[in-house]
């Protein structure tokens, strides 16, 4: 077989093997070396590709559409620094348990390590952070190596999501002439698109001596929680207000947590216990004996701080199938378990509620004062973070996804977003935590057609504004609410914030530039709200119009972090009171 | 001693540490962990601090920085993701041998790998892209461990510029709280900035006697050349001015070699190989019997295709201290030794030329042909790459800096920047010749006041728009001469651009975007140059004004490759009959 229909048969069953392993997307940025692998993914109908130029925008972008679609997403890369550019990506998918396939072209072996132009050692290139890699052979056309293509295709598909979600890499060496051909006869299987190779993956279960021992253990106590921190599953809402509802326990929702939302039984949810736990005094009358937690450690830092003050006697943690996710250093007993069977389980063998009701109650009523506090409009006069999440909230469009930037944004939502029976999918980078990415993880998670509105402060707009080159060449739909305080506003709640010298220019960090032009740039529209009239207005029509709406929220770093004490201080006031009477 | 003064202190003596070691620069991005060792570098004097938001921004501005003051600038960012957003140009600088001493903030080790928030694996975080990488220990306030912080930041500079340069990493684990108390007396030491303990570092000299029997081994042979590829060191220039009319030698000069500006003899310097040796039937007739290489493999490839083809009996590779540069897979030896000592060694041994006249007669008289053909304007209206080279090379100043983009520019300047004796030093990334990180490197460059020109085409610029940020922040002084051809203009001369199907999509790439809201939102001024007058004119005005200024060059990518292949036919016609006649 001659080199050009080796290169095209190899390439078409590599294809082939991802798509039959369950990849229905794959995000290219161009180059030359990778001309193979993308013209076959731009051929092959069963695969749709998107491309987008920067790659560390690219591979958020694929980060955004793998977490909304929850199957795996593969990168496409020419070689050299292209592939480094999806570094962060891949550690945020690696923490967030996101499964990326990372296909790296690189030149053949004979031009590795010899001083060859855009070429750099790429064998291993994320370390740890990539669950499996692979340097594939150089293409082969017999029967042999066309079908190692294929399974190694579908192989690390498999890796990817077997076991924690996360991404894998394949290198690809590739040798010139590099362009396929197409003409070729018997290139795809005929039945390809409709086998479905991906791999058969059985949930941990817990068995039921274990569910009545640890039932027996629980009832020696009466103030038990339920925690529910960062994670995707879309059903496990309702598996657990089964539970609290079984066990009578309140459920301490985080905002990731997909229990905010949704037409779940929400009884026992309790979403401002990030307020709540703000407060040394009701910080120590709260005393859990036991803790039940799933998904990842709740963004609140009072209530990281809140558990290394606490002596729970019991505290599980339940995760689906491996890691530790315990960072407060306090002692908990580990249940690999799928939470949604656990939890069923659990609740199902419950003859009567463990908890007893007036620590259910008391938890109840102080969310209800904390929401009616956190929730009223402010008296002062102007625009500010947490106002902007209530009326978000309000005008949310049902079935659509919310997601969220980190440093501020992500705390308004926690204190803010209260609970909806409209379907949001609330998401946020929270494997690393970074303000990279975000435009384009936001923008990948509505390639699907879901309206997305990104909630994002200024800098992490700033990092990522490459991103929103594909929302004008795909006319993507998203609603940006920018939140400008032009700057860090984190830092203003930090004790940098009280040494003046420095304070601006390294944390501050102003940038003084206008987002209009930017915006209008990338073919958006902009508006810059200065009520919250015109606020709501604006996002109301950016949910009816088409392409990139980005509508601007100025507040002042300044007048926010007095606005959002004083908001916790009045929470603090009432629920004292409350406990106290 | 109490936590914040042991932090103050022991950060005191790290950065002391560096600056006594060499460092003077350091190029910050904002975060909270990385608070002690951010503050200590602004608090210090001796060194000067630079805040750049975007990381992958920063760690390019670093290098260009790095490259220009030809001393290692330090690095630092917060945890997490940030580190990650280093990567290409931690790559791009292991390539291209710059030294970069990068400093990343940990979480302490209790927060290490158990889910605690923005916290990353981050030991050996760059892998084998680094020439060392050390985990610091945490602050401790012992004499021995103050003398420790101070030692290792200054090992640290060391391992960066022992050996060929290149980056290394020193990781920070700091705890709560975070701020240094700089009124703490004896901080500083008095005479920290006289001390100057950058290493010594001796260079490798060859013995005589292998000298002396080199010579006799070239005096078997009468048709030598010698090669200049891409390296940093401004005074190789005048050595290999003398070895080559000593030996009576071509000097075949790579744009990046720094041979083909300043004041240095240039009687023997063939700027033209590119276009020469793009002819079957010239490279044919070419065929030397000694080459002697010093720097990097030239950016040329039709040089790379001529030596595979080539049978050259002594091939020389002149590297300074260590590597391995040849990708063309042919014999060489190597010859490891300071290029300037080697070359005027060499020089001075000969007694009298080896290389015959007819042979550097026949390269000066192509180069002759070529270059008036190739500074030739064309009949034709309108605007063309090759030509705007041409002009920027009339008008460039003196003293200043060219940075040229990779994919087309760089070959561009290959092609059509002639010798000139204006001190101008042409740079560009080509450690591994990403389109990523350029405007940054070049602001880098300029940061220290030398005026600086960027050539770029329309798919880097945007790649790196970030960069631009400090650019207004800062007011730097750059000329951007931006080549828009919509898209990545080289795929237009590769096989790529015959396979109408996916090309536009996947190769052409055009971006449909108008880049003057940009610069203008950068506070930069924009120029559209339709005309080679308004196009020197700009240029002109732009190096007499302070900050940005771009001039922006619209081609068109259908006419850039005819334009080009006619320039190439008719060296290769007028050559051709030179050679025959």
């Amino acid at each position: 077989m001659e080199h050009t229909e080796t290169l095209t048969r190899y390439m078409a069953k590599f294809v082939q093997g991802l798509v039959e392993a369950g990849v229905r997307d794959v995000v290219i940025s161009p180059g030359s070396r990778s001309t193979p692998i993308a013209m076959t993914c731009a051929e092959y109908d069963e695969i749709n590709h998107w491309v987008n130029l920067d790659e560390r925008s690219a591979a958020f972008f694929a980060l955004g559409m793998a977490k909304e679609r929850r199957r795996p997403v593969a990168l496409v890369c020419t070689s050299g620094t292209a592939a480094a550019n999806y570094y962060p990506a891949v550690i945020e998918a690696f923490y967030s348990r996101i499964p990326l396939v990372v296909l790296t072209a690189d030149r053949p072996h004979e031009l590795r390590d010899v001083g060859a132009p855009q070429s750099i050692e790429q064998l291993n290139l994320y370390g740890e952070y990539v669950k499996w890699f692979h340097d594939l052979a150089l293409p082969e056309g017999s029967e042999k190596m066309l079908q190692y293509a294929k399974t190694t295709a579908g192989r690390a598909v498999q890796e990817a999501i077997l076991g924690n979600d996360g991404p894998v890499q394949i290198n690809l060496p590739l040798r010139e002439p590099l362009i396929p051909d197409f003409t070729l006869p018997g290139l795809w299987e005929a039945d390809s698109a409709t086998k479905e190779r991906s791999p058969v993956i059985g949930k941990r279960a817990i068995d039921r001596g274990y569910l009545d021992s640890l039932i027996e253990k629980l009832k020696g106590f009466s103030k038990g929680l339920i925690v529910c921190g960062p994670q995707m599953d879309p059903v496990l809402g309702e598996a657990l207000a089964y539970l609290a509802k079984r066990i009578g326990a309140p459920v301490l929702a985080d905002p990731l947590s997909q229990l905010r939302a949704n037409k779940y039984e929400k009884n026992n949810i309790i979403e401002t216990y990030d307020a709540i736990l703000k407060h040394d005094e009701i910080k120590q009358t709260l005393q859990p004996e036991f803790i039940i937690r799933f998904g990842a450690m709740p963004v609140s830092k009072p209530y990281l701080q809140w558990l290394t003050s606490l002596n729970a006697p019991l505290h599980f943690i339940v995760e689906p199938e491996a890691g530790y996710r315990e960072p407060a250093g306090v002692e908990t007993t580990a249940i690999y378990a799928d939470p949604v069977i656990f939890a069923e389980q659990l609740a199902e063998r419950l003859d009567q509620p463990i908890v007893e009701n007036s620590w259910l109650e008391t938890w109840k009523n102080m969310n209800q004062i904390a929401k009616d506090l956190l929730l009223a409009e402010s008296p002062e006069e102007g625009m500010n973070e947490g106002h902007a999440v209530v009326k978000l909230a309000e005008v949310i469009p049902d079935q659509s996804i919310l997601y969220v930037g980190n440093s501020m944004p992500i705390r308004d939502v926690d204190t803010f977003f209260m609970t909806t029976p409209k379907a949001v999918d609330i998401m946020a980078n929270r494997g690393a935590n970074g303000i990279d990415g975000v435009v384009s993880a936001a923008l990948g998670t509505g390639a699907n057609g879901k309206p997305v509105t990104l909630l994002i402060g200024d800098l992490s707009f700033f990092h990522d504004m490459n991103g929103l080159l594909i929302a004008k060449q795909k006319n993507l739909n998203i609603t940006v609410v920018l939140i400008n305080n032009d700057g860090g506003g984190i830092f203003s709640y930090l004790p940098q914030a009280s040494h003046p010298e420095h304070y601006e220019e390294l944390f501050g960090t102003p940038m003084g530039i206008e987002f209009q032009p930017f915006v209008e740039a990338y073919g958006g529209s902009y508006c810059l709200a200065e009520s919250w009239d015109e606020y709501t207005n604006a996002l109301a029509e950016s949910y009816v119009s088409s392409g990139l709406s980005v509508i601007e929220v100025r507040t002042r770093r300044e007048e926010n972090v007095p606005y959002h004490r004083a908001k916790w201080e009045s929470v603090k006031e009432a629920i004292g009171k409350q406990l106290k009477g």
